[in-house]
């Protein structure tokens, strides 16, 4: 068998080590790319000029960009037979990523649960970004639900891993080199409100709203080399319970953060995931809107930037204003993407 | 208010300057793109062999990738709430801008008039691009009917610029580095037919037709970092007048400019705007076709290159054999776009 | 007459040499929007670290991104007025091409073949493209149907030139540099079979599928500055029998040979093209699948790397776990396109 069938449930084992394919050197035409299919408008990754000012060798990568990359390899052996993306946690952005660097990825399989139909389980992986000389830029846990191929089969070990409900940010306070927050240019970055400007508690909706199309999250899906059929095969997608393709969980969130612009234009890199949920599909045609909270701010020693703790609820169909959110055991039907992370703001 | 909810008209004031976001490094990626979405053809800006080969240091970017991100940082300023972008006037490329290079947009209020209703008033600005150095690449003006947010709300000033019909050539003359005519090879360019072979008058169909997509102009309008939200939000256009996304000018003027490759293949490097009017919407699904006019030529002094004053329209859904125009006191129901400009051309 | 209305068949002459505008610098951008027009994962290709591994000095470009870029530019010399796109032969691979170098098209017309019903004719060209300093990198042979303008006129010589079935592998064995197989990673490249895993007479299922949008064909078909109209014009596509645009068939052939990938990963460069046909039309909507089969196996005296002679075959709209092949006189009417080629993978 030459093709790869990707693992089933069973297949898994704990403690298990993956090396994914395929390596990928990320360069300024995936930058370009990226900025065309979601535009971000970030200074310090719009512009060499400006990251320089304030103490970067040049612009980095979107940080969506480089957990897009990481992510994609992953799928061939995590996620190719699975029924959902569960969940994220224990995200961190070790360091910025430039262009010219190759991204690898490596997964452990920390978790493996059965279903109680014993049709599927859930697996666990912690997967590791890494650059050509093995350092880490980005390591994050996602949890799956896989098929079984065999619902008979047993398995070996089973464990559920207990995750952090949050990522302790002092952990994340040494991803960025040393800035100057004096020259950071408030004008050329397109919002005038700093560290201190943000409070606990703080809603922002993000008004804008971006139309999603069959080519625009395939394009997408392919520059992250992620595989997943459910993506790119219309015909097939007929007989599934959608009867459409099913757009990357990452088109969202990409999505999502670059309509954030819109209120939190100077929070500029991500520092952490702690959570992460893709409360609903995405279908071309649906138009996308997105609300943030600030839930906490850190300040971890350093005198350029600080940390906002955000919750950023993404839409599909119905525009932000009234900040749909959870209702009752689940959400408002609007709700497609609730994520809670880390991002660096200058003071 | 953390979001930008852009200016309305009463909150502009005459000779005020806007430093705009985003900076921006323009890559290979973006040239890549940019060819990907409109197809140009010119040898200069696709060859760096064949640029060195005439005396540049390397294949510029087309002049309307500049013109388009130097137009984008200015839209979430001037035009967020914009009614019509209705001309531009005085536009200079002062030199050629190569991959790697930062631009920038300052605009500068140079006049502004209420309309007679109190509900609306025009906006006419002059932007300037710059490089990282504050060198100026481009400058143009562009006057766009602007909503008040209180109708009742009092200006302060009005004026109404005078601008100039057509820029005089000789102001031209220099944006281009001196290059020679003789290394020129019109069999890689693609044409035969110099500066000496065009005459006044004379009228060129350029044929080919594009057919627009959905996510083409999506792309392209996210990649200039222009968010002017009539582009994007599919749902939100149900309820204006037109029911659906509208299609940036822009992308007009760049599919105008690629298909006026056959019969203008020498013209290859934009010298200035005379003036250009977007005289109706162009949607997803249409098909643009263009035809030119040659204006006026003019020996600027240089032994390498000359201009011709040219004026192309492009029309939807309707092939230019027959050189739709201007009709009555309006303009034939298929034309989209008058523009009117200078084009560098081989002696 | 300043537009190029392309040659109809009377006005090749048998053994015109014609130099093909536009030279083609291409670069990491174009290298990106290849990955994400359709989604190869070749190792070798997608990460500089990995080929420089195994020999390399960097990633050089996918062999089709090469010939893509080399044949666009023939397209309005050749096959503007073309009805058919009817066969390749005598491919060569003469070395890998890396971002950054320019690519130029010489053609030579090398058969002419006048239909009975005296309205077309059979153009045979042998298409060479050169790097800047003029060394080939890749040449091959094509034959397309050609439209007559004047059904009565004469046609100066005619010669149905004789082409190789099979290009000898001998002659493709020197077209990569030095390469250490020792040093290629299986579990990064995603596949474990090397050279000696493929026996003569295999058949693989590619297993995935990709619906094509109207928006990726035409950025792609634009990104190699292919102008044959059909594939752009919506409106004058109407008209036809086809009542729609149709796809190029180079599109084809990438889909093909990146879902060849799951199956074929460590085929990581192509050698030679013996044959291909596109066996029939592929539109907007479609889902493209495909299988492959090896021809033959070659060990050409190099201890890195050894040949595999393959034929992929491209389906619309059925999936290939039947293989669906030549029927009868024909084809099942699944199958777009049958391709066969020389392709190096690791011993």
């Amino acid at each position: 068998m030459k093709t790869n069938p990707g693992r089933f449930f069973e297949d898994f084992r704990l403690g298990e080590t993956i090396r994914h394919a395929t390596p990928r050197t990320v360069t300024v035409g995936d930058v370009a790319l990226y900025t065309g299919l979601y535009g971000p408008r970030f200074a310090v990754q719009s512009s060499d000029a400006f990251a320089r000012a304030i103490g970067y060798p040049k612009s980095p990568l979107d940080d969506l960009l480089t957990f897009h990359m990481v992510f994609g390899k992953t799928v061939p052996d995590v996620s190719l037979n699975a029924l959902a993306n569960l969940g994220y946690a224990e995200g961190g952005f070790r360091r910025p990523v430039y262009p010219g660097e190759t991204l690898s990825t490596v997964s452990e399989v920390i978790g493996l649960k059965e279903s109680s139909n014993r049709q599927t389980g859930v697996v666990y992986v912690r997967s590791v970004g890494s650059d050509e000389r093995g350092e880490t830029v980005l390591s994050y846990c996602r949890w799956v639900l896989v098929r079984k191929r065999d619902p008979e089969a047993a398995i070996a070990e089973e464990h559920v891993p207990s995750l952090a409900k949050v990522v302790d940010p002092q952990d994340l306070a040494g991803a960025l080199p040393k800035l100057s927050a004096a020259a950071y240019d408030t004008d050329l970055a397109g919002s005038p409100h700093r560290f201190a400007d943000y409070a606990v508690g703080e809603k922002i909706d993000h008004v804008d709203g971006m139309t999603v199309e069959e080519a625009e999250h395939q394009i997408a899906t392919r520059l992250f080399q992620n595989t997943a059929k459910v993506h790119f095969d219309g015909l097939a997608a007929k007989d599934t319970r959608f009867g459409r393709r099913l757009i990357y969980g990452g088109h969202v969130i990409s999505l999502a953060r670059a309509l954030s612009f819109n209120g939190l234009g100077n929070a500029f890199a991500l520092a952490g995931i702690n959570a992460g949920r893709h409360v609903a599909p995405l279908f071309a045609g649906d138009t996308v809107y997105a609300w943030s909270e600030v839930l906490a701010t850190a300040d971890v020693g350093r005198d350029d930037v600080g940390l906002l703790r955000l919750r950023t609820v993404a839409t599909k169909n119905q525009s932000c204003g009234a900040f749909p959110d959870r209702a009752g055991d689940g959400y408002d039907p609007a709700v497609i993407l609730d994520l809670d992370y880390w991002a660096f703001v200058p003071k």
